[in-house]
């Protein structure tokens, strides 16, 4: 597999970027909402919006993409918002080099903390699993945070 | 004492909000701005704005406030995000009675988990003695977030 990755947005990956996250099936309306109002946050302001993107392609098609931005109030802390692949490019390896290509752009911008936060539930164990595999370790855990029996994780990498 | 305590924010409160955030010492000139951007957003929004505020005034004179939103994608969690007290008026419950002011607030919304994040610096011990003289616990302490040896610690107050 050959990802070919770039940083930024352009007006073209909004289509995309949409049918492959309502494709994985994993996210619900408000978690859909939510991700493609960063997306139009990014295409709204350009370099002045928080939000930093990177997308993959395969095949010449969008196959992924990764979001992050820094803490603000903190000196070398960055959020890593959210990593998606699309289902029919799962398993490839896809979802470890957009966090590897996002690690690289963090650390370029003096952002070497990087905090990750996923829900506790079953669902996403494989979320779990995968920033583990990456060198990602649970620093945090707040039950309940997102409802009854649904957690947050809060893992870190210091690169 | 007798503080008054009101809902919402009028543009007539920005500018003792101001000098009161100013008179404390104890913010530096970004969580200054920061403060007052979320000012910002409440007059310039309304009820539409993410942020709930509380005014507390005595002898007729704005002697503290109190901040709040919940927090989104969850179902009853919210973040107190700033309880500020003139320094004129500090040590006589004016902080206590604006955060039970809030709690109420929070429980009739509904966002009855209630979460504060405090800097582990020794400047604010004060801050997180107050917080566990109301009720608050920690739940997290993440080291060096916000730089190095400036960890940050979260309460948990369950209502």
């Amino acid at each position: 597999m050959s990802l070919s990755i770039h940083r930024g947005l352009n007006p073209t990956d909004r289509e995309p970027l949409e049918a492959l996250i309502r494709a994985t099936g994993f996210f619900n309306p408000e978690e859909i909402d939510v991700a493609l109002e960063l997306v139009d946050d990014r295409l709204a302001n350009g370099d002045a919006s928080h939000y930093r993107f990177l997308v993959g392609e395969l095949e010449a098609q969008v196959a992924g993409y990764a979001c992050w931005g820094p803490i603000p109030g903190t000196v070398a802390a960055a959020d890593l918002y959210w990593i998606v692949v699309h289902p029919d490019f799962q398993g490839q390896g896809a979802g470890a080099a957009l966090l590897r290509a996002a690690e690289e752009w963090m650390a370029a911008a003096g952002r070497t903390r990087v905090y990750v936060e996923t829900s506790t539930r079953p669902q996403y164990l494989p979320t779990r699993a995968f920033y583990a595999a990456c060198g990602y370790e649970i620093v945090s855990e707040l039950v309940d945070f997102y409802a009854p029996g649904d957690g947050k994780a809060t893992f870190l990498k210091v690169l």
